[in-house]
């Protein structure tokens, strides 16, 4: 066959990963997974976390709210964007697959439009998109947790024992309790994983892997209707009327592409979309990551953990184990830190000096790598700090959005870089607890996978393997997630029998790039401790200030915008 | 009298204030306190705390050294040019008076020579001035605290149990036991207070204000060479050969002015020189706080309080009480916050980001104004978060150096300018701990006077009235600690009869500028609350993670230069 006439027969698929702040497409060679090209699409309307747009209006602390126009977007504008760049037939394209944030949850309509676009329903907050780190429901979690211990419901142990403000159910009774008009008016209460499949294939189709993780659907049902009236009567029939659906496995095509979908993106109608899935679970096969003991890391602006294993355990306060919630045939456990990427941000968007900028600019870098440079040098321990990673809460192990973040050990001699060093260091602890807490419920990690936008920091990778005392193995792709979607996309389209069969083909990974200094570590070893008792102290209900601060926050913002309102 | 002929008879005092950073020279008209002039003149040298200039050596952590030469140029510069600017004759001016920062500690020769200016000792860090946030002496510090306790030593409860880092006898044995050649070579332990008036008058008289709080003299009595010795053999005669000189009253004569002084200063040869005192100590009849219950706070870099009482009592943690160390005929109680202005000024160099000072600018507003005035308006609590005052250790109550800052509460939405506040607060919090520890052991507090820089800062006097519910009256003099010195030159000329006769003549206070807002009063207690648990936690010894990451920080800053060297 001559050159000519294999690249012609060559078939690609389209992997497209829907991030916090924007959508990334990625065309993928079927045979191999080279990624040819991509494209990324910033939404429009980022994150609303202080103000609805759309109304100039003020949002509460702890809000985060999307538009789910802004997803299309991604489809009409980045994925014809990355066709182009990869100057390949369209024809060729057999399938594509799509990964969300999670849980991110759009109120709908019967036929799938957003509410925030039915008339009458624009200026409501609640009639927008809740981000996976909008974190107002947490009163509602709290009451969920409290009478499922009470009633001792089954699946409770599933989630570690406690399931999150930024979940299926907390949201949805966040819903119900402050606007109702919103909720009855609300046909399904979607994933917007599956609410972009829905809008590429005309089908909604509910993916196992958040109707197991964020829906609390475990072995074939939905917490009941008794338990769901014990926290409001009119909660009663939520999961029957809203969240109920059929389910699609991972990996299997939730239909064809719909006329209108092909006209957007520039794909051939009719070829294979994938049933929705999660960033963080479809990067799994993408980096090979398909064995028990395998944590894959994905780090970007938060951290998710995911572990495929072939035992069921209870571990505390992971996310949530379900079957099949990875790859069909194996339990998938997940657990997650709620911030990392955005931790460091928000220390240099606001507690970085502008010398720093300066000086970086200078150095024709990055203020990242600029601060991280001037940080590593220096002996572990040397700036006299540690730090807890928990300024946009802790999703694993606590499972509580209401603990902050702290910086402790200052003197006035502590330097910029020192606290963001802190700060880099008290999120590998935060991994480190939550590794610990697998071993400790006998499903062990053998291996650390990282993938995601951090892995590109080489001082934060081998301050993980010293705190973990772990090689650390990175995914070969800087695109992970769209590698996945792309992977199930294949799959999908029965290229391949399965994901595990296509991960072993498409999936990229470079083995123990980086190995643990047993000096490092043992210096780490003693912060760490600092740390853990620390976590201990102000997580474990020793001293529960950072709780009675959030509610004094809550008061104090309520009151100074009422007095700025009267003035 | 014509007018022409009262001016020409109207006599006049100089008073030099030394500060951390500068020295004030203020000429002040005897006969009502009006203040004609003033000059500042910045030591060249500022404080070393990262490097010996001389050599370019790096000093450990925790030190902080002066030159002695950059305080006879302030006599060289600052009293000629305030001198000037007051337009009046030379002849006029009846004495001069010094104020010093404290404990403050020149290495000397018999004659007063600094050792740092005795050839072959200009490259050894020891011979310098050690400035009394030098915190190097902690170790030695905490020995003789543990042997005071074990000997039931009668001088610990005047020093609320526990001596200093800061002090004359932490800083001696450091020097014996870190460079035994300069503790050898030098005749006299000397405070700068001390050896300023030395440099004017050509008399070394030790002031009865320093002696007594920091140089441990009670009831005319030093710790015994008994007690000595059993710190360290070598120590045994330190009190009997380097630091007993005959003692001066506070009001007093030291001397008159040399002729080389008046040749440096521009005055006439033979006028007064009052014995050397404390900059917080002389503040209190600048202030008219000479009634017991009237505590004066000095609030600048750090926060000095001093209150003369008719009471003694054993209060914990304060600095000290001294049979007339404020005033003759009453006991003199100090206390202190170490980091206060120096903490907020830590603050804005390293964790403010550049868009608030170009904000700052283009309001034509200081930075700490413009920080202050965003953060202001926010009701109480609103920022969620609470900080300890730590960041250059706690003098009162804990006297712990080894301490550190803590911040605790940010969340992705926390602005630099509501760490800023937070910061305030803790200072405020501070001061109240200390006003209750007072209360607690019967010494009542009734009225806070504010001296010192900070007073320009009304949301910050606001809020300290709000954390204390107390009035706040603030001196009506911008340079406090000169006026006092000028009070105590005026004294010391024989101009008034006692210093309590000058300060009701010359001294100025606004009563009661700031009162409590009772609902703010109320949110404060809730954070207060909050502060005094963490205060407790990390301060008292249910967690020592403060103490155990300075200790890993000194290991890790010896390590990290160790490797820098051989690199």
């Amino acid at each position: 066959m001559s050159k000519h006439t294999e690249q012609e027969t060559e078939r690609y698929v389209i992997g497209v990963d829907y991030g916090t702040l924007s959508g990334r497409a990625v065309v993928v060679r079927v045979s191999d997974g080279q990624e040819i090209a991509s494209a990324v699409h910033e939404y429009p309307h980022a994150v609303m976390d202080t103000v609805l747009v759309h109304t100039g209006a003020t949002l509460p602390p702890d809000w985060a709210l999307q538009v789910p126009a802004d997803y299309v977007e991604v489809l009409k504008i980045a994925v014809p964007a990355a066709l182009r760049a990869a100057a390949i037939d369209p024809a060729q394209v057999i399938g594509i697959g799509t990964d969300f944030t999670a849980c991110t949850m759009v109120p709908t309509l019967a036929d799938g439009t957003p509410l925030n676009e039915v008339p009458g329903f624009e200026d409501r907050p609640h009639s927008y998109v809740k981000l996976w780190r909008h974190h107002a429901a947490q009163p509602q979690a709290d009451r969920i947790n409290e009478l499922a211990a009470e009633r001792g419901e089954s699946w409770l142990a599933r989630y570690g024992g406690l399931i999150s403000s930024e979940w299926e159910f907390a949201k949805g009774l966040e819903l119900l309790e402050n606007d109702p008009a919103v909720y009855e008016r609300m046909d399904h209460w979607v994933e917007a994983a599956d609410w972009i499949v829905w809008q590429l294939s005309g089908r909604y189709v509910r993916n196992a892997c958040t109707a197991g993780y964020k829906g609390i659907l475990q072995d074939g049902e939905y917490p009941s209707p008794e338990f769901l009236a014990g926290l409001n009567p009119d909660f009663e029939r939520f999961a029957l009327d809203k969240v109920a659906h059929p389910i699609g496995r991972l990996g299997d095509a939730a239909g064809t592409l719909s006329a209108q979908a092909a006209g957007w993106t520039g794909l051939p109608e009719g070829i294979a979309v994938a049933v929705g899935n999660v960033d963080a679970h479809v990067t799994a096969p993408a980096a090979q990551a398909v064995a028990p003991g395998q944590m894959v890391a994905i780090m970007g602006t938060s951290t998710c953990h995911v572990m495929n294993s072939d035992v069921l355990a209870e571990v505390p306060g992971m996310c949530g184990v379900v079957d099949g919630g990875i790859l069909d045939g194996l339990y998938g456990y997940e657990a997650g830190q709620s911030g990392v990427g955005d931790i460091f941000a928000w220390y240099v968007k606001n507690q970085v000096p502008a010398r720093y900028f300066a000086a970086a600019e200078e150095a024709g870098q990055s203020i990242h790598q600029y601060l991280t440079d001037l940080a590593a040098p220096a002996q572990v321990g040397a700036h006299g700090l540690v730090a807890l990673d928990w300024q946009s809460g802790n999703r694993s192990v606590l499972v509580d959005h209401e603990v902050s973040g702290l910086i402790l050990g200052q003197t006035l001699a502590t330097q910029a870089e020192e606290g963001y060093r802190a700060l880099l260091e008290s999120t590998a602890f935060g991994t480190r607890m939550i590794v610990e807490a697998f071993e400790g419920a006998g499903v062990p990690v053998t291996e650390f996978i990282v993938a995601g936008g951090l892995l590109k920091n080489p001082f934060l990778m081998q301050t993980y393997s010293d705190v973990l005392r772990l090689p650390i193995s990175t995914i070969a792709s800087e695109q992970g997630p769209a590698l996945g979607s792309a992977i199930h996309a294949a799959a999908a389209a029965g290229a391949y029998a399965s994901v595990r069969e296509a991960g072993r083909a498409m999936g990229k990974l470079n083995h123990a790039v980086y190995q643990p200094n047993p000096e490092s570590a043992d210096a780490y070893d003693l912060l760490y401790a600092e740390y853990a008792e620390l976590y201990d102290y102000f997580g474990r209900g020793r001293n529960n200030v950072m709780h009675r601060l959030r509610a004094l926050k809550r008061a104090g913002a309520l009151a100074t915008r009422t007095s700025t309102e009267e003035n």
